[in-house]
């Protein structure tokens, strides 16, 4: 069982310390607001639990020297962070800092089953090196819509065999522990919260260019999933009702211009051509076209590619403006299997948002690419279940 | 002075009496959770305050007779709501219960102090007929823009004189009381939220499509404002880079296409070109052309009208379908002056939505048109500034 606070003020304590780090006694007390003596109370009860520990003096601040206190240096969060080609495992301290992390290719399409239990002898590694003593909480990503609530993914389009698989039930049990899965999107939002560029926003957007298209929404410095778990799903979002067919069955789809079988699709296009030189040697020597090849491409300078990089800014550009225009938001973070697109692709999007909101919108607005690539996922979900768990909910 | 609560625990119980109206001691303990001894407490200090009153005994429910308690009826809110081209002025109970109510036309851009002048006079007029012997706080809305912290219109693009005027302080200098000012599209989302068809939705939008378009925001039951305070801003958000040219210098904007302006100059060229026979006959009798001539020449059957109000429909629900998508909400209520054009408007928005957006959005999504024209924005007035009189804050 893992140990849970007793009250809002013992929550508050371990948010803190895992946020801030060790605190000096007499600086919590600056920042909660308790009388010296409640919170003595509060903290001895948080050592009993073994949530926190002492750890030595801090340095005077004119007085008698204040106790140092930290989260137990054995706890311990754990992260699957399910894509839909790859899958990631980490272990973190209290603080949220990975200790261990380890990522393959996998395809979400072999179902449940098979995904997850691939994740826990992933996590069965990072056990046998001796770095997870217990797991006090696990948050799970996926890569499609999930009913919260119910902690299952709800008719996921490209998450063959995962439709309402009681995915936190099962590795609750297996783990013994909290468990809470949310959107692949949602977690790299609060990735981005915890230790992104977005540490010190509360209203931001994050919008995640992969296999499918997708924007966390955070308001208040919360998750907002909308009523039915469905808020930021913005790649059927139509662009242009002649445009290509999607694969949801509708046309012009912003996925359907820029997601990931559109861009491949539009590359292979490319190279039969010849369009692209890059692309049509790469198509010749007989490899397998991806998104990766349209990057490299477009930063050895092939102008179809650089066409291709540009034409997708503009269409998520054209999505973004209405978006930003709506949600006044105080930072757009771009991210996802398009980082290496770069700047190429953050100019294009930055040139027709600015252009085309509203200008009280864009005024103060940093639209960048996320600093976090291969963790923000992670570090999302075990901010996602430290949430939980330092909670009194 | 107007009493405040003193702790969260009263504002609580001063908002719920606000909300449900009277209720037994009882009730109020079952809500509240608070020991009978701690709730006795808080009652009586806010019966010494004068904020609520006791009101007699409860029927029985099994043991003694619980004592009754409500708001006291001496507590009076205010709202200005002032539109382009109209102010409301009304005063309620502190059950935000509309006790007297004015209206008449008042160009907005005749500037801050002769509006605002006028404001008063109307309320002068309540004053005389006795309806308020104390003001406890009053509520403003304005159509433009707000910085909602300072209390005043910034840059707001219709409100000619109206640019950082200090509506808050000179209102609650006048009056001696709390004063709030927001968007006029906030307040009545809040007027929706209170008494309309949102009470028991806690996320929802408004449209409101008059003079301008816009959007109320409502998350977790609280209005959201973004960053700038600009959130809900969505008159333009473009349609189409071809579009007419819109008033704020850009083309294709929703406004440019279906607001006041736009339907004005779509109604006159009709009338012109003889393409519509009612508007043709309305404008050779020398009569200016409306909105609301659109309206009525749309229920007598005329085609032109009629195809007028679709086009509208369409293209407030191109923008519609992609924040559906995006902000998953559980109820969108159309509001504003084309109520006129009634459910030929709304089965066109309708069918743009439930077409475009994402089925897991849309599959339990009401679009409907506001039950409160002509109420909802002074309710939400009285919302905005009784939920601030009814806090610790």
């Amino acid at each position: 069982m893992t140990a849970r606070p007793e009250n809002a003020h013992q929550a508050r304590l371990l948010r803190l310390l895992r946020d801030e780090g060790p605190r000096s006694r007499a600086e919590l007390g600056d920042v909660v607001q308790l009388s010296r003596s409640k919170l003595a109370q509060e903290l001895d009860r948080l050592v009993e639990t073994g949530l926190i520990e002492t750890a030595g003096l801090a340095a005077s601040r004119g007085g008698r020297r204040s106790g140092i206190v930290r989260l137990s240096p054995k706890l311990r969060f754990v992260a699957f962070d399910i894509g839909a080609t790859s899958i990631d495992v980490a272990v973190t301290n209290g603080e949220l800092e990975i200790l261990g992390h380890v990522t393959e290719a996998c395809d979400v399409r072999q179902g449940a089953t098979a995904v997850l239990d691939r994740a826990l002898e992933l996590l069965g590694k990072l056990r046998d090196e001796g770095l997870i003593p217990q797991v006090h909480g696990t948050g799970i990503g996926v890569p499609g819509p999930v009913s919260f609530r119910e902690g299952m993914p709800v008719v996921p389009p490209i998450m063959t065999g995962w439709d309402r698989f009681p995915v936190r039930d099962a590795i609750g049990q297996e783990l013994g522990c909290p468990v809470l899965v949310d959107n692949d999107v949602n977690i790299m939002a609060l990735g981005e919260l915890h230790a992104g560029l977005a540490r010190s926003v509360n209203d931001f957007l994050l919008v995640k260019i992969g296999t499918g298209i997708g924007c966390g929404i955070v308001v208040d410095g919360t998750i907002y999933r909308g009523v039915s778990g469905s808020a930021g799903d913005i790649g059927h979002i139509r662009i242009n009702d002649g445009g290509p067919v999607c694969a949801c069955g509708n046309a012009g789809c912003l996925e359907a211009y820029f997601g990931g079988a559109a861009l491949t699709r539009d590359a292979l296009a490319a190279a039969r051509s010849g369009r692209s030189p890059y692309l049509a040697e790469l198509l010749a020597s007989g490899a397998e076209i991806t998104a990766r090849d349209v990057a490299d491409a477009a930063a050895a300078g092939d102008p179809e590619a650089v066409r291709l990089v540009r034409e997708g800014g503009r269409h998520v550009g054209q999505v973004l403006a209405s978006l930003v225009s709506f949600f006044n938001p105080g930072l757009v973070i771009i991210a996802g299997g398009v980082a290496g697109f770069g700047h190429t692709l953050l100019a294009e999007i930055r040139s027709v948002v600015y252009r085309r909101s509203l200008p009280l919108a864009t005024g103060n607005l940093p639209i960048v690419l996320s600093e976090l690539p291969g963790t923000a996922g992670v570090i999302g979900a075990t901010r996602l279940i430290s949430d939980h768990v330092f909670s009194t909910a």
